[in-house]
Parts: C-alpha cells; structure tokens; sequence
C-alpha cells in the first residue's frame, strides 16, 4: 500500500516527509487515536478516523486507542461543573467497552493496542506538571481557533482548559506515538504532542488529520445531536437514516465511508448501495439484504413487513376498529384511532377504511395497517 | 494598636475594610509571607515586609513564612534552565537558616510559624492541579504587568509560568492566611491567593502589600545587584554603606526602615542615626557604637582605627620598610610597597615616609599605615 493509500482523504500530514521516513524504518508504527468513550453515539464520522487506523493496521502498524479515563474518574473535583461528573470506573469499562464493539467493526482487534491513559497521569504529581508545562507557550496553546476566539472574545478560559491539550501530548509521551490521528478540529492538539514529544527527548510523531463529515441537516454529525448515524445500531435505523441523506451529500459518503468513487447512474442506486455497506459493516451482509427488504417494503412501497405481529380475531361482529387499533397497534387512544380512520390512515388489506364497525369476515387473514409503519395480521377464521 | 499602625506604610491593602473585619475575630491572625531563601543576600527591602509582620506579632498574631522548597528541590527537571538548578535537601536547609538568622533580627521567633511548601505540595496530583487551574482564568493571571507586557511583546511564556502563582495561592490555602504579605511586585499573586482560597471554600486572605526600596545608585534595593545593605552582615560594612546613601534617600529610609519621621536638622547626624539603627538592630548597641566609632575615625577622619593588629619590631637596623608592608599590611609586593613609599601614602605616626630604610627606634610604638585603611602597631622597646 502506498503513501496515498495510508493518507487517504487525510487533510494534514504533517510534517511533510516525514511519514515517508517513519515508514522506512521498517518496523510496525504505532498509531495513536485518543477517543472519548463518554460520547453517547459512537458514528460514521467517529469512523473516519478509525478507517485511517484500519489502513495502517492492514500493513501491519498497531493502532493505539487511548481511552482517556484519567479526567473522567476524577471528573471536575469542585463539583462546580455539571458537565464533568465524576464517572466510576465500572461506568468507565462498560462505556469503553460498547466504544469497542463498534470501533471493531472497523479496525482489527488484533493489531489495536488499548491503554487508559491514568495508567500514566495517575503518576504524575506537581513536578512532572511543571515540567510538561515548561515545554509549551500560552501563545502556541491559544492559536487554536476555539481558544483564540475565546480569548478574542475575552470571554473566560481557566488556566485548567490549557492543561488538557498537554495531558494528550503526554499520552503520546507514554505509548511512543509514531502517528496520531484526529479530526481537523484536533490539528492543535496533535501538533501540541509534537511540541512536547521533543521536549520530552523522543521523535516527534507524524500529525495525520482526517476531515469530519457533514449529517442530512447541514451541520456536522454529532453524537449529542441526533444527526448521526451510528456505526453500531438497529439495522433498519441505519438503513433509513442514510436513505434519509440529500443525493449532494453522496459523493462524501462514498469517498470517506466506502472509499470508493460514486458511481454514475441513479443516486437511489447509489444510495442502497451506501445504506447496505454501512448495515453490513456493522452487522454482516444477511442482516444488510434484511434492512435492504424492510425498507423498500414499508418504507419506500409502504408495504406489510416480512415480520407482522398476529391478532386473534375479535369475539365480537361486527368488530370495534378504534378498539381493536387501540389494543394491538399501539394507537394512543380510541379517539386517536377514530381520526386516523378519519383521515383515511387505517387500512384493511391496503384499502382505506371509513367504517367504525368492521363486519369480522372483512378480517379474516387480513393486514391492518396504520399509519406508515404499524402493522398487524389477523389468522383466517 | 490600630489598624493604622499595623498597615502603617502599606501601598494597598485589600479589600477595604477586611482587615478590620478579621481583627474583630478576635484570635490570633496567621500573616503569611513567601520568602525566597535561595536569594544571595537578605536585604533592608526584604526586612519590610517583615516589620509589617513583626507589628501584628507585636499584637499577638502569628507569622507565617513560607519557604518555597518545593521548586527548589525540583529545579527544572528539564535541565534546560541554568537559572533553575536542582538544590539538594541539605543546601536548602543551610540556605533556610541563614535566611532565618536575618528575619529574627525582625522577627520574633515565637510568634513565627515555619513551613516548608513541599509538605503539601508533594502531594499534590495531576487532578488536584486541574482543580487548582480550574479556579482561575487566563486573562486574570495575564493581568500581572509583567505577563501583560511579554504578551503583548510576543515574548514567549511557558504554560508552567502560570502555574507558579497559582502554587503560591495554594500555599495560602494550605496554611489558611487571614493576611498575606508581600511586595507591590507581588500584589496579583496575592489577590490570586484570594480567588484560589475562595474556590476551596475558606474566606480569602486580606491583601497587604509595601513598598520597595532604592538603593544608593537611585535603582530598586536587590540582593543580586550589589547595592544592597544586608540585615545581617560585618557592621562596618552595614554602617559604612548606610552613610553612602544621598540625603534625598532618607526620609524614606526613615519611614521604611527606622518607622520614624526624619528629624529636622543636620542631615549627617540623621544619616549616623539611620546607621546606627541598622546595626544595632542585626548586632546590638555595643556594635553599633563600635561601628560608629570605626567609621568616624578610620573612614571620615582617616584616623586609626581601635583594633589595630600589633607585630613585632623587626630584629634589622634599619628595617627594610617595603618588606615590612608586605609581611604585616597585606601590600602585594615590595615594588608596589616602594610605590606607595614614593607616593607618600605610606606613614609612620601619621607622617609619610620618603625613605626605604627606616632606623628601628623611629617605629617603637609606632603607628605605620598604608593607603587609608591599612594599618599595623609596632610594641615600644
């Protein structure tokens, strides 16, 4: 694999050169990834980067994923920030391990290196803070764009805020990074590590940046958001989320997710074919031709899925419909069923029903839907 | 006393009325003061503060110093700086005690509690750090004039500078100062003390600073520079440079140093007193008179001094007078003996001598000088 191939759609490769030497020492590079295992969704764009990690694993590196545990096991000692609770480290381990199941669906468990970074900052006491701090200025730490900003802006930033970029670079003192990567938005805190990777007498680690990816609203994904879509979730979410992403966005998707090129034609084509990669990334090519039928079958065709509920036929003829909507399809209330038969949203076998009485024959091994996507069948009598 | 006197030549003391309010406590306040024992000299400008701390002793509070061992010890784990060598446990130890034996000149040593800052800051973690930077913003730390400036300037300031400070302010909350003292120079630190203190929940430290002091050659008073008047050093020296200050300096040397109003009148008889106070205050009156003596007869009126080193009279006559100056006065070499022979700056019983060979009877109990200060005894016959 080429220099090309590992950087794929890397926007920052930093310095220039330099992975071009690292990779001529001839040995496994160790590739680090700081992730944050607290996020409530791990998702496609989550992934990007560790796709890039992917690429080195498949040419024998070791990817590193630091799991940051140190700050959250301490969390914000004040009490003043709810923002920082202090996380148990039980808490800690479940999350990181649900990170895991969906990180693995990308890299190669075998070749990923995990570590917690405590395992070196529960060590570090005033003195070696003083001197990880001596090797990094104030200015360089505020040229990133957030801080820069802020300070602008002259809104506050505690002296605190400016320890954490160096508590990262002093992850990759610890695990000897030969590359890190990150988002675009973490560029100044990979080049920090530089910084202080020398400071600290080691080779300073190659920078490798990967772009974030834009969500069907516009904006970027974001796991707090709810534009994501999740790298590990109900099949038929991932399907239709991403049939939910505006043909402009497709493009990006092939490149960054598949790493492929879009293919000329019809973007629903397309499109399938990007909702099948990423439910078979995550759940294997059975459960992908699975979301594939459910969703041109009820979603796209508004048919019954395979997997309809069954009812026994009702005692009473004729039946109450609003009752029966009520009892078995989840509708809120039989007023709630009413409208919806009302606006023509109730259909028995695909026809719409106006009828609140139903004769029980007009059930008999029949599909009553309503709405979009609630369904249920009824035996033959 | 009044809260007039206990302030008495304060420059800020901060906030108002808070001093007042603490005194109303009715206990013992604890008066802190960071010293620096790692400075070369201790100074009449470093004896400033401590006068300020003697006045709330002399009240029944108690005095705080605290010696900054801890970065000390550590220097600059970096070795990068020179200005930061490491000081090994001992030398620190040595170092302290001097610094005690000038502030007890001061001080009074039962009212005087003594804290090394290690003792909790070798305790302190990464996450106690962060909680500590936490309490306090950048922009209020670069407040500080000379951060402001280097800012400004673009001169590069390490993230550990900020930290600095902060350890000082931690220092307060360690020993839980009701006041703290320090130099106009430190006035920021201080008030950082009160935001730190505030953030671990005490009630924050009043403020007091004071002021400077100018030496001789119109710049600030330093240990480093030369022109400073120790508190504790040979009192000729002490009395000899207080007579060098200009008289414009001593009307606030008598503020400063002495806490009295210059008196009217003859400014060399001031001067003498001023000079007298500063010895006896680090020897005794019996030294200050010695010294005063000393200065009237040897320095201003070029007259013997009273401890004259007596040698015996020379077994040759005549006697060799150069190799006389050079065995018994220090003079480097008999060529430059004849020098001061031919300049007349050598006398025998306040004469200059022109000859090189001097009958022995002309110095039986003969005063023989050479320069100004040097001077020897021979015994009569």
């Amino acid at each position: 694999m080429s220099v090309a191939d590992l950087t794929r759609n890397a926007v920052d490769v930093l310095p220039k050169g330099e992975l071009e030497k690292k990779l001529e020492l001839g040995r496994p590079l160790r590739v680090k990834l700081g992730i944050d295992v607290t996020a409530p969704h791990i998702h496609l764009g989550n992934g990007i980067p560790l796709q890039r990690m992917r690429g080195f694993q498949d040419e024998g590196h070791t990817g590193v994923l630091i799991v940051g545990d140190y700050t959250a096991r301490i969390g914000d000692p004040s009490g003043a920030s709810a923002e920082r609770p202090i996380i148990a480290p039980e808490e800690i381990d479940r999350m990181a391990a649900r990170f895991f199941e969906s990180a693995y669906t990308i890299l190669i468990p075998e070749r990923t290196e995990v570590r917690f970074n405590g395992e070196w900052l529960a060590k570090v006491d005033f003195a070696e803070v003083l001197r990880l701090t001596r090797t990094v200025t104030i200015a360089r730490i505020l040229e990133r764009d957030d801080f820069a900003n802020r300070f602008a802006a002259q809104q506050a930033i505690s002296v605190s805020e400016l320890l954490y970029p160096l508590m990262q670079a002093y992850d990759s003192v610890a695990v000897e990074a030969d590359v890190e990567l990150g988002g675009t938005d973490q560029l100044y805190n990979l080049l920090t590590g530089r910084d202080v990777m020398e400071a600290y007498g080691l080779e300073p680690q190659v920078v490798l940046t990967t772009p974030l990816i834009d969500s069907w609203d516009g904006t970027k994904m974001s796991g707090s958001k709810g534009n994501y879509i999740a790298l590990v979730e109900d099949p038929n979410e991932q399907f239709g989320k991403t049939m939910r992403l505006p043909d402009e966005l497709l493009e990006t998707y092939y490149r960054l997710v598949m790493e492929l090129e879009l293919p000329e034609g019809d973007p629903m084509a397309a499109k399938l074919a990007l909702a099948r990669f990423i439910v078979e990334r995550a759940h294997g090519p059975e459960a992908a031709t699975k979301a594939a039928d459910h969703f041109t079958r009820v979603v796209r065709e508004g048919e019954a899925p395979a997997d309809v509920p069954e009812a026994p036929l009702p005692p009473d003829d004729p039946a109450h419909l609003p009752a029966l909507l009520v009892e078995h399809l989840g509708v809120g209330s039989t007023s709630e069923a009413r409208r919806l038969i009302s606006q023509g949203a109730v259909k028995i076998n695909g026809e719409a029903v106006t009828e609140i009485d139903v004769p029980r024959v007009r059930l008999e091994g029949a599909l009553v839907q309503a709405g979009k996507r609630r369904f249920m069948r009824f035996p033959a009598a």
